[in-house]
């Protein structure tokens, strides 16, 4: 049988941290939050909204799920520290890694798995856990069940998925191209706007309406490709090349994804 | 001084000249539209919003603006056609283009220019005026004016920008890596989750959440960049190149970006 998670020990105080505490607290679970370096603003935080200690020795030895939040070469370290801890057989020890196997907890606890919020996090930003999709995995079905309930909790049934370790590997490679490295071609353009004293802020409106024509017909993204390259209008791709000539980075990007939607569409 | 645009001829049937006489006959002005081509979806469009002409030699000729709305390869032909209709002098010539320099419109009449809504427009989805910038640019300056007083009827005033030449140039190849290029990375993100048999479902909030928060911060996007890159993460990124082995294309796409930003951010 499934055990309901009512007291929660979060390790870690980044962002993934602080947004579930704050989500956890709001539907009236306990939650403890343990930080090795007390920061001012993370004082500040602890305060206002949880239940903090500075050494994991103190942590609530009674807590229903020990969920680690941080970062990703910190996984294995922090569940050896809890293996010291003898902590009761029955609770469950989750991290919220979408590109770390559970199998790194395998040797700690009988139930043990992840918790994994797909979304990208940012400092002073609240995430809305309404708006992403929790992917839950766990060493046995009961520990499922308990991370799908936890999760129901601070977000809408519909947005829960039981989804296992390699599925959760190729999600979050494929994140990586949706969230990344979008970020890192706006960030480039606006660069290079700035370069060429051309306000950047005149497309953020076009950078809206990208995403929103996605998820107004999210079926075949390759159907909304507009654009030289698609048209095969290689005079207008002479000279978008050019004016990227000083920008020899830039204008290996621009290169290498219009060459590739030159052949997709065949052009 | 400057005409008030009141009687618009556009030339052309594509998404922008179709958004372009919704919203002009929106605000009460007189739109007339000339279409090579007849279709019956056209002709349903005509017939709801617009006075259509088959024939070019049909078109007013006392318009006060003839907006071309063609392919870019069309534009020229499209006015050595209208210079043969002895337009009377008074009136305007412009295109919509973004790409192509109004130069092309000299030799046909003296007051011509540009009338550019920077946006992504998509069959069978009406674009909002208010929420783009138009880039607006001319022959002579009573002609950017009847050219900027027309957007402001269409769309607020602060979307409105005077823009020279090289300065639309330069825009429209930033625009490319706004919206084509991460078109594309969203498209390619979907054909691995299809081929890998992932819900790409999931992904929509994060590329959601990767433009709201640029828009709430728009300043320096390099600063909102996440993921193993970012961190100098080889363990992961060796993890996610392993996944895209089997897609040639798009792993190249993987260790371009990654590459470029290990070295931005000097991991």
């Amino acid at each position: 049988m499934s055990i309901k998670i009512q007291k929660i020990a979060i390790i870690g105080m980044g962002k993934v941290a602080k947004n579930l505490a704050v989500a956890f607290q709001k539907v009236g679970l306990t939650v403890q939050i343990y930080v090795r370096n007390l920061s001012p603003e993370y004082i500040l935080f602890a305060n206002q909204s949880a239940l903090s200690i500075q050494h994991l020795a103190d942590i609530d030895s009674n807590a229903d799920l020990y969920l680690i939040c941080v970062s990703d070469a910190g996984i294995a370290q922090v569940g050896q520290q809890l293996l010291h801890l003898n902590l009761p057989k029955q609770c469950i020890i989750a991290h919220t890694a979408g590109g770390q196997n559970i199998e790194k907890l395998s040797k700690i606890i009988d139930n043990y798995g992840v918790f994994y919020p797909l979304q990208t996090f940012s400092e002073g930003r609240m995430v809305d856990f309404n708006q992403l999709a929790f992917c839950i995995n766990a060493s046995n079905p009961s520990t499922i069940d308990s991370l799908c309930e936890l999760a129901h909790q601070i977000s809408n049934p519909e947005n829960v998925h039981i989804i296992n370790e390699e599925q959760r590997a190729k999600l979050h490679v494929a994140a990586v191209f949706v969230n990344n490295f979008s970020n890192y071609l706006f960030a480039l353009a606006q660069q290079f706007c700035q370069a060429e004293s051309v306000d950047f802020n005149l497309l953020l409106p076009l950078m809206r309406e990208t995403v929103d024509k996605i998820h107004a017909n999210p079926q075949n993204i390759s159907c909304l490709q507009t654009g030289a390259a698609l048209r095969g209008d290689y005079t207008t791709i002479a000279k978008h090349s050019e004016l990227l000539e000083k920008y020899p980075n830039w204008l290996q990007v621009y290169q290498l994804l219009t060459e590739q939607i030159l052949a997709f569409y065949q052009k």
